[in-house]
Formats: structure tokens, C-alpha cells, sequence
């Protein structure tokens, strides 16, 4: 690694959202910091990609002077790849940052997440990522815990890398830091959405559907992320983009034919 | 199982496109199906969710009268998610089919995949589903053997189940039913997009660039997707919702902390 990390940041809630502002503030100290980030909210948009449609970008000044910032027309997954290869082509990402998320993306939520479908995308393409996520949906939510929490991981991170994974799934609760117990690293824990849709009836008296919901978690292990946030620790788990489910390959010889 | 088992279907190409059109014929064969799929394409879309607008359904006859078809504005999970919480809210949907998807959905395809994140939405709220692929991108593409395929696919899962898995991702090579050469079971093979933006001016003379590339295979085994399909064979992978690394835990210690 260089001297001077290059570290590349976005996120899904926007290049105005208040959680990358601290990511950002963060990576100032630690290397050259390049921005790619939506121009819009991109919640939810998994691993959305733009392909029927041209993407735009935009330098912007937001972060000051020293920070390249752009902003992008496309989805969270979009700026990774055209930071990669048009803003920074040619160019070694030390690390990939996403977020701060204004909302948790423990559990399955990890599949759901624009946050951690950037840094799933930058990890894909061998760049080491870490996606952070707060506690906290609000607009307006108090960063000053995570910005210490995020600190501590990306230092660590620098010095010591990711271990033998390429990317990390951060969550941190939303409490003071002093109320914080501890970093700790956990499996992904069951759970999944139950969903109810709220119709209601459009100016026209047309109907319409909108999707609301609350999320059920169906586990409950120690070792888990929700585990470890519910009991105000800050967890940290592994993810991997190979979603084989291997113990199952044994299980499915009726499907496998001469045809 | 009910005598009559109810199959969901889906796709990411959108309700007119061919593909789900052989989907659906193939699956009253078996039992009573239920149509939810976009009104648009939305190929790339991955587990992308609606959070931010309502969503629309509209019912259709395209399948004709034994089939109840909605086209939906949302996206490819939306479209589940909306069919198991209105569409179908209180009935057991035995099995989702999503597809037949244009274009190949091997490798880490299934990450960015509409078709396949239909699939794994309905195998997360606990429905055994399916998703097919055929490796041509035509929107006019013959689905003449995928047709065959899908028909003993479907009839073996209905039959004894999905083994220990809830997902399976199936891939179909473009060739005529009497060249493939059988069906395998597989594991994901590992690679990547190398892509390149096509820059561009508009008509105002404004930059954009818009994504293209090209698949990289990294994976020289003989137990992938990508083998089998490269040699005729249906590929058959077991997916699995659970994100976590499990073998980079022990390795991650240097984040562990007290803080």
C-alpha cells in the first residue's frame, strides 16, 4: 500500500445525506479521499444497475478542496463502477467506504441495502470494503458515536486489512459512545421481512400499494449481528458474494439427469 | 402439497416478454399459477424494493382466463412481495417460478440478476422457487429445449422438493434440446465484469457515459455453472440467502474490541 491510501467513498442515501459527511470527514485523516456518491436517495436498491439508460456525473466542492467529489445520476452500484473505471481509471482504491447508513442493514437486510451493495461491488472487483450502517434512520441522527467507531475501523483495517474476506458488513447501535460495549464479529442473523402493504386510493381514486413493514428476526443466537447490536455492541461480519449454499449440493440429485 | 399446488411466477424482462410466456405454459401443466410480474423491464435490478413511490397492479388476460395475471409497476421483488401480501394474501404459494430470464444468470449474475432476486425474495419469506435462465439475450430467442427443461425441472421439485435448499438457480445453454448433454448440479463459478463506459456527448453536448463490458471468468473448476454450461449441461446451484463468510470469522480479530 502507498504511503497515502486512496480511499473511495459513496453510500445510498445521497451525496448530501449527514452519514457520509462523516465518513468522509473520517478518511481525511487517514488518505486521499475520493467521492462518487448518488445525486439522489438510493434506499433499497440492492444491486441495482443502470443499463438501459447513459449515467452523468458532476464534480462538486461539498467536502472542500481536498476531496474529489462527484456526483452521480445512477445507483450506488453505478458509482463504484464509474469510479473505478472513469473518475479513477488507472488508479490503485486502497479501501472502498459506504455509507454512513441511516438505518441498520444487519440481517438479511444486507441484501436489501444500496450501502452494502456499493461496497459489494467494489469487493467483487478486489478492492477491500467496509460498509457502515447507523442505527438510526433519521435525517437529522447523531453521528457522533459512529464517527469514533468508524475511525477505529479504518485504521485497523489500513494497518492489518480484512482478514480473509473482502468486505465487511458494519452496524453500530444507535446509543452514546460510551454505552457502546465493544466491537464485536458475528454471523448474519435470520430474520426477514413481513410486509403489509398500505392501499390506499390516488387523487384519480385510482388504487395504489405502498410497501411498509416491520422486520421478524428468527434467530436467536449469541454469535449473531443482531445479537451483538441489541445488547450495544458494534458488529462486524464477514460477507462473501458467492452465494452457493454448499451443504445443499448433496441434496439435490433428483434434479441432476442425462435429461 | 395440495393436489393443486399454486405456482408463482415472475421475471425481470417484463409480463410480455417470451421467456415467462413458457414459463407460465409450462407451469399449468401443474397446477393453478398466478402471474405477478413488471410492467417494464427491469433487467440488473437486483433485490431492488420500492420504498419511495406507491405500486400499481393491474390485472391482465394475456395468459388467458385460467391464469390470474397482474402486471405490476414495481420491480422484480416487488412483484412477491405484493403477491404473497395481496394478490394471494392468505394462501399457500407452493412454488415460484421466475424467468425465463433473456440471458445468462451463471456466476456472480445471480447478484445483479432481477430474475434471480424475484426467486430469492419468495425463498426468504419461505416458498420453494426457482429461477431460469436461457444463455440468449434475444428478446425473439427460442425456448424450445429451455422449454423441455423447465418442464422436468418443475415436475421433479414438485414431486420431492428442493433438497435442503429454498432456491435453486438454473441456467440453460442455447442450443437445441438434443445437444445438451444432461443436468448438473453446481456451485457458483467465481468472476467478474471488466467494464468500460461508452462515453458520449447529448444532444446539448453534456457528457454521459453508459455501461457496457465483458465477463471474466476466474474459476478453472470442473464443478461450476460456467463448466457446465460451456459444455451443454443445465446448471443447477443451490443459493443461499446468508451472506456471511463464515471461514474469514477467525481472521477478523483485529477489530474485535472493548473500544
Amino acid at each position: 500500500m502507498k504511503n497515502t491510501p486512496t480511499i473511495l467513498i459513496s453510500n445510498d442515501d445521497g451525496i448530501t445525506a449527514k452519514g457520509i459527511e462523516t465518513l468522509v470527514k473520517v478518511a481525511k485523516e487517514f488518505g486521499q479521499v475520493v467521492v462518487v456518491a448518488p445525486n439522489s436517495p438510493q434506499s433499497a436498491q440492492g444491486h441495482s444497475i443502470t443499463i438501459e439508460d447513459p449515467i452523468r456525473i458532476y464534480r462538486n466542492t461539498i467536502f472542500g478542496s481536498n476531496v474529489v467529489a462527484y456526483e452521480c445520476s445512477g445507483t450506488p452500484v453505478d458509482c463504484i463502477k464509474i469510479a473505478k473505471n472513469v473518475v479513477l481509471k488507472g488508479s490503485d482504491i486502497d479501501l472502498c467506504l459506504s455509507g454512513i447508513n441511516h438505518g441498520s442493514n444487519a440481517s438479511t437486510n444486507v441484501i436489501y441495502s444500496g450501502t452494502m451493495s456499493a461496497a459489494m461491488e467494489a469487493s467483487m472487483e478486489g478492492i477491500p470494503a467496509i460498509g457502515f450502517s447507523l442505527l438510526d434512520f433519521a435525517a437529522d441522527a447523531n453521528f457522533e458515536a459512529a464517527e469514533k467507531i468508524v475511525r477505529q475501523i479504518v485504521r485497523a483495517a489500513l494497518k492489518d486489512g480484512l482478514g480473509s474476506t473482502k468486505l465487511l458488513n458494519v452496524n453500530i447501535p444507535n446509543v452514546s459512545f460510551e454505552s457502546i460495549n465493544g466491537i464485536r464479529i458475528c454471523r448474519q442473523a435470520k430474520g426477514y421481512w413481513i410486509e403489509e402493504f398500505k392501499e390506499g386510493k390516488d387523487p384519480l381514486q385510482r388504487p395504489y400499494y405502498w410497501l411498509t413493514g416491520k422486520y421478524e428476526y428468527q434467530d436467536s443466537g449469541e454469535d449473531t449481528d443482531i445479537w451483538a447490536l441489541e445488547n450495544n455492541y458494534v458488529s462486524v461480519v464477514p460477507v462473501k458474494h458467492d452465494l452457493t449454499m454448499y451443504e445443499a449440493l448433496d441434496s439435490l440429485d433428483h434434479f441432476s439427469s442425462k435429461v
